[in-house]
């Protein structure tokens, strides 16, 4: 396992964890300023999500490239199926693509696909599953095109009505078999699959294929399953065994924080959330 | 797969659907009257908790049979490990064994196990679960001398910090080998395993070791992961092709209504419940 106590180049920040989309947190910071507090304390990637940097995509990842600070990815993709989606398969479509462009012009080489949950007049997930890989396999061309590479994340089956009836590594590998294109592969967060005692097995089976891999942990209690995610280390994710079967798969890339927290982590001071993650990230990760 | 338009005599109630645990709801039933309103509908099985039947056992299970009505199961075993088991392994296995007793004496064949979250001091999952298969080989032997089977009932992920480290049928299945005795099988909820496209294939490979087949939904939005279940038809689980994986294994048990329900169904009258769970059993199950 790579040894990180003293070398952040693989911590990376996703900008959910200051609150980005909370009115008020994060101090209001920019992501010019976000940028900046990740350099001075060497935290090596950064992260953001679309609403951030919406008509300054270039910008931006000029900045944080200039700060020295890899811009290791985007959120995300508009979801493709459930309640959640937009109407209508060309809406869904033109938005991913616009998506896949943004990334590109910020210098993401990854962009995330949450799917969305149970397509409307369907009952359990296979249907909605066959839909998310018709509207993926659209649009990988353009991807490919454009040198962004699509990271389908599983999410916590607590979701798969919902946001994502995509809930295990082992099915979003099953998806990447069967669209069988290049440029396609997985993220793994902790909080969504940490139960799963079939992921070190569907880990060696992804390979190559792990395009992301997330911190957070998981509490008990969790009083929200949406905005109750832990800083790592208090929860009862076992971090250093899945950090270890995500390296055994042979994954080098960052190890990005990503902590929804309404309640504890946004209504922090965002300099002690970076310091504090930078300190978990050292010793119990 | 079977057909129940007509025939309700495999349907069960569990009695938590008409909220047990909640003071004034239920109308204060007593087991007696509910065992009654099955009869008269013809339903053909109950589930009881053992709250309901302390001391009374023998009494109510005499009842049920009088009136027609099968004792399909018993409503659990205490939790084995995590933060909300008793305190002390000798607390639990003396809980367990008074647990099987009271089956036993109802004239259960099946006592239900939920096992538990996350044991303090350990991370993940896996420790968890050897604990687990130790506390129930512990008992097997009295089970067995009693004639009472043990359900593993593996858990939605959401509750794997807290109430069941035991998240799929799978982990159950690996539970059973592990433990390697006679009297011991699995207890399949659809509320907890609707979102598993594994399942078809451990079903398969249960075989004869399904004990137990749950009835629910799972709502969108779910507004409370533990007491906002739906009415069959309502939510999201493909219910029919749930139980057609059940039967394709060769289960012909009951299927057992258990809705925990604390905005909705638990504020109904009682009579109401039974009603529309007959008729959606009919017509989506």
């Amino acid at each position: 396992m790579r040894d990180f106590r003293h070398d952040l180049t693989a911590l990376a920040l996703n900008t959910a964890t200051l609150g980005h989309n909370v009115p008020g947190a994060g101090a209001g910071w920019s992501p010019e300023r976000t940028i900046d507090a990740c350099a001075e304390r060497g935290i090596g990637g950064i992260v953001f999500w679309r609403r951030e940097i919406a008509g300054r995509a270039a910008v931006i990842g000029a900045h944080a490239r200039a700060a020295g600070v890899s811009v290791a990815g985007l959120c995300r993709a508009p979801f493709l199926v459930g309640p959640l989606a937009p109407r209508g398969t060309v809406e869904i479509r033109d938005d991913f693509r616009l998506a896949i462009d943004e990334a590109a012009a910020l210098g993401a080489p990854v962009l995330t696909i949450v799917t969305g949950g149970v397509e409307a007049g369907t009952k359990g997930v296979a249907e909605s599953l066959k839909i998310v890989a018709e509207r993926v396999a659209a649009v990988l061309p353009h991807a490919a095109a454009c040198g962004v590479q699509l990271a389908l994340e599983p999410l916590h089956p607590v979701y798969a009505g919902d946001r994502s009836c995509l809930t295990t590594a082992r099915d979003a590998l099953d998806l990447c078999d069967l669209i069988g294109a290049e440029g396609l592969g997985v993220a793994i967060d902790v909080y969504h699959v940490w139960w799963d005692t079939d992921l070190p097995r569907q880990l060696v089976r992804a390979g190559r294929r792990i395009l992301g891999f997330h911190l957070c942990d998981w509490l008990v209690p969790t009083t929200d399953v949406l905005l109750d995610r832990g800083m790592m280390g208090d929860g009862v994710a076992d971090l250093r065994g899945l950090r270890a079967a995500v390296e055994a798969a042979g994954y080098r890339g960052f190890c990005e924080v990503e902590i929804f927290s309404a309640n504890n982590w946004w209504k922090r001071d965002p300099a002690e959330v970076l310091d504090t993650m930078v300190e978990r990230f050292r010793s119990v990760c």
